[in-house]
């Protein structure tokens, strides 16, 4: 059963963050509130590590939905912005699609809130137009368990590729000795029991 | 790996209500009773609000499965309404599936009790005459998960697009700017969390 | 092991309703959010069902916690509202503690948000003060399990007795010929289980 | 820390079963309905196996709240049976009470469904009047896990020990010489794992 | 996206029960015992009710694993029994595949402890011998969820069907008008919910 | 609120193994297989580790219940062993309460199978008789989370200590300078994280 | 039943923080890593906030259990740091008896790793010597739930009052208006839901 | 539907181990340690007892990652081990691919540490290369479950087949009478279960 292994590349790939919206963020409870702003933060750090082009959008921010997450607008001050005027599906508006084809990239990387809406139908519309799709599934949130699975089984059906962001930056980067140090701050700023083992690392092989 | 997005489209749908009857919902454990009964409404009232020609049938509701919850009654007054004299799958019911076929529509939300027999049974049926078919699982229910898991698994095999309330909404209004009042009202309704941040932005806004 | 019984009594018994804000109940996770509305809604309906004094209380309300959740407000139009200045623990601000004392009553049913705080530190306080403290834990809400349990745990070390909203009405209302209907239309309207019992009885027993 | 063991005493202990009908047992959800069938049954089992008098009561049950469960009335077809016109807390029932005076026991072994009303209530007031009451807990059922726990605590705090079937049995019965084949009996037919154990066993030892 | 409905005949079906012995039993994690028990006589129950071909098999009966559950061997005294000397596999047993083609059924409905051997290995021999295969996970059991979902997506890969006794039991009777006394039998005595609707709605209907 | 604490002290403590019988074991579903038998064998571990005399004790281990578990006959061959003839309650066996006196410990430190019974009974035996004592929750199993809490409960009532066998080592150990080697080898070979922790610093500490 | 609130006083409070080692994180598994880290740290800057004496104190820092956690030791560069030469329970050290008793201080604010051991231990022994001891329980951990529920009833029975740092830092502060800013801070620093509340508040009310 | 068997044949299969590492474990938080730790031996004997080819390999050991877990270079004296000096997928390491392909083997077992990542990158590779891939899920750990489920998906989609420890031991014995005693000391070695099993049958067979 042969089949292509559709990989990411670094040089190939586009991110795409969706609706992190201060207020749509309250509807998030299929992962804990910790948990998702560390892993929404890590995706926005490894897009920027790994200097991937980047594209924001909101919908109606100015409303109930809230503004976006400010520590995204900070670690991507000059990514296009798209403050949607009311399309539900990002796909929809065409400075969206017209950002995402200006990236010149075949891969995009999905991650937004909530799942089964505001990834999953740009996902769907990515998939149609040609691209090929990684959602990054724990840095999207929705309301429950059976909205994610229900969402992920209509991705996965046409061929979206479910990721999580430590699976990303680990595909995206290939070989450690591209830059130790670099993803090595990326893994400590993010996982815990990672910067843990770097500590106890450093000091005992220091001798201390 | 291009492949097309069926897309849900309100000038081309028609919702399925089967079996939601009152004794038929005592077996509904999958999902808690007070969330279950709020998507069930919130499934009515998107039907309702799009104006999607919605069907209502029910299995022997003179005995111990129950009369149809009275709200949904009460929402689709002028509705087909399908008492089926015995056939378990509701497609084996000559009227049932003329009505599907008068309603003109090609892509099919179905919701029911319980979602590997009243749900996916006319689910599959429906996939083999040729229709798009939606199943809001939010708003089906059955004894457990593993029952639920495999009826899904059994849907998906063929084709079955698994949605729920929330997203089907979202995917038929496609932009805010067709009626935000309407869809936030809907929202506002069936949504805690959202309405919520409604009132926060409302209060707030007002410099109350 | 002779132990009094200290019982819900509806001519001794008042309600404490402390900050169900809007905001506030974003934080609310260790209980699902339609069914933490029902709940609240439900404690509303049974405290003016029985006619018990019923005092509201928020904090902050004009800033990022938001307003008193509407539905509360309009059940008790006519209760004391004490918006607090600042106080955290509601028992500091004398004129709650002044309107407490003034229903007359030495029971008091409290719930709110956040559990470990709103709800468990006037708790302390009335249990200090000599009153008997009734904690209506599934209309009490907060940010997890681990927190939940902790509050319980003090709480129920000084003698708070530990209740849900269905557990405060049966002991309020003690016989079903007090009012047949009226109890049955506050179980049915909060309790889809018992609508749907009542639906089922009511139509089988009509010969329907 | 010496504290006297109250232990069941088969010569000592009488039964109540509470509210064990077909309508209510609809609400019950924090225990799997054929693990919770299992265990009502079981326990009615033990208590016939013990001989202890045994009790059963009923709340409205020609309304909504459905008959007592059939198995229960076939197995103490002689035991008193108290239709309850309207009490909620059986001991507000005079004929319940006069009836468990005068089985002239001094423990209580209570169960029924649900756990914080028409357990709890008879539990709390059974403690005040001197009884030593052991509930069990696995053959009482309520709403939610919530709900349970809280009912347990309040419970607990006045000293009502909280058992299992299983345990119960095996506090009555002290010694298996007392009668190997019947306890054996009990356990085969309501756990499956020991029904399989001795049919291993059986089959094993046989040499066949 | 028109795909054929692969639905149970009860003409055309066959059942086989693997391994479903005494010792192995204890293995079964992913299903509480009780529950489990109740599937495995349900499903066993079903096929005779619809007089389906049924086929035993054993593996090692005289050793650790235990001898055939009792209640199967009562139910089906005629079936081909394959008490294998050795194959994992059943599909590997010659005498086993004979007895399966014996039957002359295209459709395979197989349950059988644990899951992802018992059970999954003959489904996929069945599947590549050109049958229809559908797997009753409810009343198949396995050490945990990891691996009861693993092997569920293993069948799944091939085209086996996964559902659950209650809907193979619906899709063989097609129509309540079949008979209505023995479908109604069958799940009272195996869905203590519906025992109670029954019960329930006997007990109303004739204004007792 | 002064209170004494009552610590655990290797001069004054007995250990007490209840019915870790093979039968008995399958019963056991609060607690995976695999972590139940690593506690059950670490508590044995420390025991030997900590010289306490101990008592291992069966019922009926000719029959169903199945012979002690092998490596804890091997890791106490001197041990006082008590097969009980048939009562439930160890402590209502004169052997093994001539036994347990005659190691003229205070502080009796309980595991056993399963936990209401075989556990619960002996320890509210031992506290009735004045003892201290201290159940090691994690070696200690049972058929789920409602009876092990429901247990939890009884025994906390009257002044049961509830440990694991990690906190019982450390208790029993007081400083790591007694014998690092030691508790360093008991944790290594129970706990895989401690061991990782272990093989993680000596490579990187050997500078290798 | 008049119980007194002990209550926690910012002047008369002071916080120990117990074992939160880099390697001895790693057998935390009760608490997902990132919202443990969150908790830990949480716990940290308010005790900066409140102006705490705050006590550190390590288990064999050098060896496997590896160095304080960085941030701890940043945030407290002044406070005393007793690294423990062999002792399990802190307060067996002398050194830290000591600076606890230095700190004038009557109440006790103590969390650590692992629960049931590191803070356990010497919260026993705090309440043995006459202190009010409150255990931060979710900035300590361990290694299951069983552990930890078993610790909780350990340090329960004695008077330890279980409480979150959120509650702690409630209970200290008293009244938002001895400083909104601050409290505003630490939480929107600490909790994501809260800062989501804060930002849609200023952007809404800002008019923006 | 008829679909070849891609069947494990113990003449045609090789087993994978990747980045088993004493730090890397404690990112493993989908599975217990105690489990996992099993999981991980039981496939490494099996591996040994089917004598199938067997590669090691490891990511930057020298580092904060650790060593490899001891057992497994034990288990393995003789395999290849390649520690890579920078790849994250061990397939883009031409030693590993070299190893690989020496062992002329078309069926690849691969199990690792993270999921998503050490098993999913080389296992996406390995079908691309025209290998058969069979993930032992069990044996592969990584950070939780959604990270495990998105893991999953992607690899299903491409043909990998999900198996467990004893699933892949039992495709590959075939039949228990190629050697009885030896499968059965492997599943006594790791199932606590089944050693049960053969313990109560041995004492009870042999009339003890």
């Amino acid at each position: 059963m042969t089949k292509p292994y559709t990989r990411l590349d670094k040089d190939n790939a586009a991110v795409l963050l969706v609706d992190h919206q201060t207020g749509l963020l309250s509807l998030v409870r299929d992962i804990d509130p910790d948990k998702f702003k560390n892993n929404v933060l890590a995706l926005a750090d490894l897009a920027k590590y790994f200097k991937l082009p980047t594209i924001l959008t909101t919908s109606f921010e100015n409303g109930p939905n809230g503004p976006l997450v400010a520590e995204l607008k900070e670690t991507f001050p000059e990514a296009p912005y798209i403050a949607r005027p009311g399309q539900i599906n990002a796909w929809d508006n065409e400075d969206f699609v017209k950002a995402v084809k200006a990236t010149g990239k075949k891969q995009l990387i999905i991650a937004g809130v909530v799942t089964e809406v505001c990834v999953a139908f740009p996902a769907l519309s990515a998939i149609e137009a040609g691209f090929d799709v990684f959602v990054v599934t724990d840095a999207s949130g929705t309301f429950n368990e059976i909205t994610r699975n229900a969402a992920w089984d209509r991705m996965s059906q046409v061929g979206v590729q479910l990721m999580t962001w430590f699976g990303v930056a680990c595909e995206l980067h290939r070989d450690w000795r591209n830059d130790v140090e670099g993803l090595g701050a990326l893994f400590s700023n993010h996982i815990p029991d990672y910067r843990n083992l770097i500590a106890s690392y450093l000091t005992n092989s220091s001798g201390k």
